[in-house]
């Protein structure tokens, strides 16, 4: 079972306040959902997850299909169980992954044979194949197998992956083995075409999947390309369905995102960041790795009361991390999600009171970023 | 403050049931003590050490001297503070790191002479210094800075290395800055010579030192040759006094050792082994790491209660690990110190309950230990 609901939308914006219920259960929207590909967001455990609010997270199908592979995940009974999260998960299709590997991998129509970043075992990945997969890992929402062009494509590129990816949505569709409980989600590409946006997305819109991503954006274009290619992309879905702008979660991004319409994002910049030393704060970001904290016995951020920003004090938190303790990473990574989704919890809180301009423009004042154009 | 009160003895063994009150906090003994060698018992933050019942956690003098280092630990306002831990912290001296440097290091009467294992830079520790340092962490109990002779050095040089041990112990007493909140351990050394032995407890017993450790043993002779030295040296330390054995933490050397009249125990080989992938459990050690786990979806001990087991499949940790993902080496540290405490509790109970002999054949027979000798 899957449902979205649009409760409301902002005043100013048109921002949407949404929720989608699956059936491991409800998430608002917008929404944040933590990277966790190897069964795990990175140093956190469930426990964790559900300590800092995380009401879903994402898994990715390549990671799992490789390790721990498909008759683990069977035996298993799905990654909820094996994970130990009954919350809901959604999983990409190992697309982004299985065309991030260049020339270990091969592209026709009929699918990608590619070989394993880990062992060099040639494999072979149909949209029939990661379909299957996803209904074995058994997530709530499912992505069609889509290839996600090169940023610097050309028009002729761009416009045959794209078609490629629609018939390809068409297969996964076809494929899709439990319909009544996965909600599978189109992803629209086109790389930086506007023309090839747009077709893509009607296109997609026609098959009538339950939520639609945006793919094959943040990947190397200037933030004002990718801002300017949501306009013109989000008009074109269906409005009753959920928005998904994939691979995004920086600071400014998840405003501008939500404020054309996007509900559901992921990111690996928090988890990353975290374990080189990075912190997301109020007042923008402290690379607490630096040499200025170590004598620095307050909080990593005054304004956050979670478990780290209660607890333990830069000084700490930069030893941690110069000594390679896995503690520091656990801590960082955290922090990182905690502000992350109470970000978002402030954006939902925004929409409701039709303040989210005033709310972004305060955040990023505080933050350090310059709006787009300005 | 520090006191030691001995509760109750084992009726067939001897064994010391007993209470050590520090500034921080009350000690159940015997006790095992996590080590928390860079201000952080690796992969665990303080929570966690306290909700796995934790009551007391090693520093490392020499660690932190390198980093965060003096001036940083002071301005933190000592060990406690800065790794935010409000029970009980032992410092060791650094005497064992420093002598584990092999070339990099020279020893005089006055002090050793020791180039980093992080950068080369040198230093020069002393008696003095390594108890000043100790102050400045403020550690509840503190070691004296002492040489711990290769396993393999002769009876000469073993003699004059222990006689030396014995004169830095009246300087680390003389230099000590805070005695009536910080309580100083002499380190009882002699290497694998009885007479030797003997000669450093009674010396250090003279000089009425609130504790006692036993170093330089598990150190790679044979079990019943440490077990032999104990024999031959715990009857010669103040009874009224608490006993450390320093280092050694192995399920069966736990209860030799406790049989033999010791209080304290410290062992990195918990922590070590866990981030390894192997796990101590009732049926003895799990290298959950291997192939035979991938499918088994059994907790890690069938007969555990802790977090991890309730939690988590061998399968999943098997994967965890696979993947060196930092929660697994986190979880398998949450499970193996929990084992280790737990038993620790058993063995507080069969003193209670006259019944340690008992117990000690029960837990080996499971956990598939020869007892010396047979």
């Amino acid at each position: 079972m899957f449902r979205y609901e649009i409760i409301k939308e902002e005043k100013d914006t048109g921002a949407r306040l949404g929720r989608i219920t699956t059936d491991h259960g409800v998430i608002e929207t917008p929404i944040f959902m933590p990277v966790g590909t190897q069964a795990t967001v990175k140093s956190m455990d469930t426990h964790d997850l559900k300590s800092l609010g995380a009401r879903i997270i994402l898994g990715n199908t390549y990671h799992l299909y490789l390790r721990p592979g498909e008759e683990i995940m069977k035996k298993a009974g799905g990654l909820h169980r094996f994970m130990n999260w009954d919350r809901p998960i959604l999983t990409d299709s190992g697309g982004f992954q299985v065309f991030s590997l260049g020339d270990l991998r091969k592209i026709t129509e009929e699918g990608v044979t590619f070989a394993s970043h880990l062992d060099g075992s040639r494999h072979f990945m149909t949209p029939e194949k990661a379909t299957h997969l996803q209904n074995v890992i058994g997530s709530d929402i499912m992505m069609c197998f889509d290839e996600c062009a090169p940023a610097d494509s050309d028009y002729d590129y761009t416009k045959k992956s794209m078609e490629m990816t629609t018939r390809w949505a068409k297969r996964c569709q076809d494929a899709h083995e439990r319909p009544e409980d996965q909600a599978l989600f189109g992803i629209v590409q086109g790389g930086m075409f506007e023309d090839l946006r747009a077709k893509s997305a009607a296109d997609l819109s026609a098959m009538d999947f339950p939520g639609y991503a945006i793919g094959g954006l943040s990947v190397g274009e200037a933030k004002s390309t990718m801002y300017h290619l949501l306009d013109v992309t989000v008009p074109l879905l269906p409005r009753e369905k959920p928005h998904y702008l994939m691979g995004v979660g920086s600071v400014d991004a998840l405003f501008e995102g939500v404020i054309r319409g996007i509900d559901m994002f992921d990111c690996v910049l928090q988890t990353r960041i975290a374990r080189n030393g990075t912190a997301m704060t109020s007042q923008g970001k402290v690379v607490v790795r630096n040499a200025p904290y170590q004598d620095d016995f307050s909080p990593l951020d005054p304004e956050c009361d979670c478990y780290v920003c209660r607890n333990h004090t830069r000084a700490y938190l930069r030893h941690l991390i110069k000594c390679n303790e896995i503690l520091g990473a656990r801590l960082l990574t955290y922090h990182n999600l905690y502000f992350t989704l109470s970000l978002m919890e402030k954006i939902r809180e925004a929409i409701k009171t039709d303040s989210l301009l005033a709310l972004r423009d305060t955040i990023f004042q505080k933050y350090g970023i310059q709006k787009i154009g300005e």
